[in-house]
């Protein structure tokens, strides 16, 4: 049955194989129709992933957030004429992208969806943060206006602490390092921070302190490596 | 360096290269020291994983639900000698389990601590739920008993509208289909329900429908089949 398989891509240039397992790269081949966040990092990783040369031979359809509902509801005629895979920008589809829409569609047309195995930012982060694996919460991107800003860092440090919840963010990366100074001016010396950057590279930075250790950091920046910010407030 | 290693491990008995990339793989052979959460199922893990004939010659550590504070802390003295690996059940280590603390005393050591990429049943049920994969939460187990249990799902409904957050929970297997009741019973019609059993198993099953649907389907029962739950309720 015509079926809509949900791609992990790579977190950065990694080799596929070092990231995605065989269950995952074997249904490559298998798909000639792909829905794709951003067409260019789309080819160039399935050319990475085994395809190289076949690319000419696949049929592109673009989903990003500027697709419209009516677009979106178009992409169901392409289940006519077989299984379609869909990819989005570094990751799991249909997680912190607009992916969720095709999918959607496809519960409400009765066809199968296939979610594959890949890597996640968000829990890489997670696992390596320390903070609340049993309880946690994903919220994007913050407001960019800064009062909004401070308002919502003090919000969600509440919620933190009622509910011992990790809060999980992430950030345009070149706003990486104003995100980190917002969170060190905001927040409780108490609190614990984990900053994750360029998860899965030889670059890897994953590091959970106090918010009183780090105001200590006066030399760290992030800069503008991919980024992933986690929370725990201390319970009062 | 001495460092953490985070194991994610298969979600029942799929073969591990099937679920597991060459950059988790690789590692096993590496390390001699564990820490796991169950030490039968974690043996026949590295045993199906490429370790066969050579899990005597390993040394194991448990860290579960019943370790103390001051167990967890002693297991800092094994990253003098090397490094070790954490593996939990079902999945990433760290999340939904009792790992953290381990990974919190590397953080405040200084060790390391290395993610590895493999199947989160929670990420592959939010991307091929349809639900909205930019803002979620999850909250684990709901209240068992059950008052507080139908407090508590309002509770949730309310927040998923206000938020338009994902709500993801997870139960013990044989009161699956009791939670199923309890979410038709106490969930509005036009809340999203995404049931997703078994994942990455043949048996897998991942169907989202409103509430009122479900309702409908009087035959459907989930078993002892281990099962994500996700809620996404309509906005007022």
């Amino acid at each position: 049955m015509n079926s809509l398989y949900l791609i992990p891509s790579t977190l950065g240039d990694t080799p596929p194989h070092q990231v995605l397992p065989d269950g995952t790269l074997d249904v490559l081949p298998k798909l000639s129709v792909f829905v794709v966040e951003e067409l260019r990092s789309a080819r160039r990783f399935l050319s990475a992933a085994g395809l190289k040369g076949k690319i000419d031979g696949l049929e592109f359809h673009t989903l990003n957030e500027h697709t419209t509902p009516e677009e979106i509801e178009a992409l169901g005629a392409l289940f006519d004429r077989g299984s379609v895979g869909l990819i989005t920008e570094a990751g799991l589809p249909a997680v912190a992208d607009p992916g969720a829409a095709l999918v959607a569609l496809c519960h409400r047309k009765g066809i199968p969806v296939v979610p594959l195995v890949g890597p996640s930012s968000l829990m890489l982060a997670l696992m390596a943060s320390g903070l609340n694996g049993q309880s946690f919460a994903f919220r994007g991107y913050l407001p960019a206006k800064s009062n909004e800003r401070k308002s919502a860092i003090k919000k969600v440090e509440k919620d933190s602490s009622l509910f011992s919840q990790t809060q999980i963010f992430i950030e345009t990366p070149y706003r990486n390092d104003a995100l980190l100074a917002d969170f060190l001016a905001g927040l409780s010396p108490a609190t614990l921070l984990c900053i994750a950057a360029d998860l899965t590279l030889p670059t890897q930075t994953i590091l959970t302190q106090t918010v009183s250790e780090w105001r200590r950091k006066t030399n760290f920046t992030i800069g503008k490596r991919p980024c992933v910010f986690l929370i725990l407030a201390q319970s009062n």
